[in-house]
């Protein structure tokens, strides 16, 4: 059963359930005409699923009257949520808290706290405040005002029939705050009997999707069944597992995830390196060089500075990263190196030997206990036939062992430097970790 | 005027037109449910807005053919064209032919064309041709096939009461292709009254939108009043300035686009790097060292490898990147920079001494014309009251220059990163034009 067919099953399943509905909508021209993507819907869309509710709609909509009063009247009617984001803004095209007010016949009114909170923050920034900042302060009568610490636009929480609705700004921290610190709690307070929710991020890499399904898990039909949610998310890094359940305490969940969890790391352990969404195979492999007391250093020519920068995008990671050379031309690779001019010429600046001398002699020039290398044709141009563009090389010196290995990557020069540092990362991984290599088409050479 | 009235003045404007009106109706669970970020729609909603519609709305809803039926029907009726993409595979999950075949009353029929051209992929990529693929070749009859040569589910247009409807398979690059070699001609032929747009992307660095806005340019009423669209679009990297106009021919769009940009460019050239949607600072400065045959070279340590990676980001940067050392250690700073250590100890890794020193090491080491160096706090960890988290200096020796320059960045590491970075390679196409230095508040100190 491919992962297309689990996902088809699981929606079918989750969908039965008696889920709470809730509709996001999205206010802004500039969503429109696609000059922003809109990640603030995709945000909420993961959070009120977290938190057990079944996203139905998600409409954009520009900073129109007509279009905001229709559409949030028709979401409160057909959803037990609503979230709306945007429009919230000082200047005269955002509309949004004036079309809210007007669904649910409100006056509006100036809120001290809000004008206070506004008048401090101008002062804060040493900006003037301006009668027409006056409006920023105004909310509708009878809505709970959502304290909005990062920025002047309140949030808003009305009821009607039943149904609830969030009107938050549309800049992104703040609807951000806003949801984690505000909204939550109604929502907890409001949705009580949607029970609890637990989710597991399960992150692997060097494994594709179909062969962490067919080869590793294989068949989770019984888990299905019982209503476990599972999917397979494959991104440039790896795959990462999305588990989830939903019981009635916190505890019923926590225990029936752990049960799944378990299965599934008996079966794909070796090739799951953390878990947390944002979990990245840096980190882990940092964890592990602070844990074994290595250090690592890398000599890059085709990835030029991208595995170096994964690298130190961890906090901390000056405990173990030593540093590296980004070795670009030929002279570099040879003046600063050490590997031989003779070399080069021979097999080519792309090419097996190269790739463990530059290995070899970034760990001796460093002093570190791993060294490691990257040399290849990350294009789009300077292909040959026998080496096409996308041909990399990796060389590795780990403690006591040495060896290189080759890949056929892609004719995209950035997707190219990615999985390349991927493929460095997780060998390291692997090796240190006693791990099967990976199953790439990889050819893995012994110096 | 700042840049939100300029926005709102704009939007008045145009949406003032007899403008043709699309609606995109994106369908996938896993839109709704933010595992996937919709940039389908807003690559879309360029697409067509370039091309002259206004997008007045974009709907995501989930793989359920009640939802389906009725969303396409409520978009045929309210605008002159819409594009649905997702729910065209081949698992019984995906429903969207099976609705819009209903919607039009149409049976289903075997495509012969479509049919040869699925059993070819097939056999190239050595799979076994099942029955239940054979479905993927049927479509409703009566619509045009937007044939797909880069995937197995064909594209589908359709009329009905004067609007078009587009169905398009969710998958990025197949759907862009059809948009591009199919829709395009489509619309060009249904829609040849909405005239051609041009556009065009200035793109800026070193400079805040308000800054732009009120200390560059200026003013622009006169040219709003004038039926031109004018957007500021702030990201990490600078301030994009979107400008755009239609007219009944080309060469008229073109020649009333070229009034607008010469203004912009006589008032704010020298922030302007270059042009294109895409076009990066890293490429203008390449194009700017390959023209005056200058090589450079980087001695990173708290970016860590991103100016590296920005850098060899363009291809054929071999011609004037020497290369780089990440030096993430003081005794890579000492060792192979030849900072001496007695300065690291004076003056501290993060200060303008050791910035200097860097930067004269690496431009020697590698024999490069420019050297440029950083180091600083990264976070979110490691600030003091004398030297906080963020606080970056940046060391330049460009030809006969050498100075350095101290910034107060974020509490973001990542963002701190690219911060720097792209501080640093502005700085360096001003030095070599002779432009005004930036104006952050940044101290600049020559050695």
């Amino acid at each position: 059963m491919g992962p297309n067919l689990i996902f088809s099953v699981i929606y079918k399943t989750i969908f039965s359930w008696s889920m709470k509905r809730a509709h996001i909508i999205s206010i802004g021209n500039e969503l429109l005409i696609g000059d922003t993507v809109n990640t603030n819907a995709s945000w909420i869309g993961r959070f009120l699923t977290e938190k057990g509710f079944r996203v139905d709609e998600v409409l954009t909509i520009s900073d129109n009257y007509e279009s905001i009063v229709a559409s949030v009247k028709w979401s409160l009617e057909h959803a037990d949520l609503v979230i709306t984001t945007g429009g919230l803004g000082p200047t005269h095209d955002d509309i949004t808290k004036k079309a809210v007010a007007d669904i649910f016949d409100s006056r509006m009114i100036t809120d001290e706290d809000i004008l206070a909170h506004i008048k401090k923050m101008f002062a804060l920034r040493g900006f003037t405040f301006s009668e027409s900042n006056r409006e920023q302060a105004m909310i509708p009568e009878g809505c709970d005002v959502l304290f909005n610490n990062r920025g002047t636009a309140p949030g808003m929480w009305f009821q009607k029939n039943g149904s609830f609705l969030a009107v938050l700004p549309g800049i992104p921290n703040e609807m951000k705050f806003l949801m984690e610190k505000r909204v939550s709690e109604k929502i907890d307070t409001q949705f009580q009997e949607t029970g609890f929710r637990a989710v597991k991020y399960l992150k692997t890499a060097g494994v594709t999707e179909s062969s962490l399904s067919d080869d590793y898990i294989g068949n989770l039909s019984h888990f299905i069944d019982n209503d476990f949610e599972i999917a397979y998310l494959p991104n440039p890094g790896g795959v990462t597992i999305r588990i989830a359940c939903q019981e009635k305490t916190e505890e019923d969940s926590d225990l029936k995830i752990s049960e799944l969890e378990n299965y599934i790391r008996e079966k794909a352990g070796s090739v799951i390196y953390g878990e947390g969404r944002d979990f990245t195979l840096s980190e882990a492999l940092g964890n592990l060089l602070k844990c074994r007391n290595y250090t690592l250093a890398a000599a890059e020519s085709c990835t030029g500075g991208y595995l170096s920068n994964e690298i130190t995008n961890v906090s901390g990671c000056s405990n173990y990263m030593k540093g590296g050379i980004t070795a670009y031309s030929n002279e570099i690779k040879a003046g600063h190196l050490k590997v031989s001019e003779s070399e080069i010429e021979k097999y080519g600046a792309v090419s097996k030997q190269v790739a463990l001398a530059m290995a070899y002699g970034i760990s001796e020039k460093f002093g570190s206990d791993i060294g490691v290398s990257t040399t290849g044709i990350a294009g789009p141009g300077g292909g040959s036939p026998e080496k096409p563009v996308g041909t990399v090389w990796m060389g590795f010196r780990i403690l006591d062992q040495h060896f290189a290995m080759k890949a056929i990557l892609t004719k995209d020069r950035l997707l190219n430097k990615e999985r390349s540092s991927i493929i460095v990362l997780e060998t390291i991984r692997r090796v240190l970790l006693n791990i099967e290599p990976m199953p790439y088409n990889l050819k893995q050479e012994r110096a």
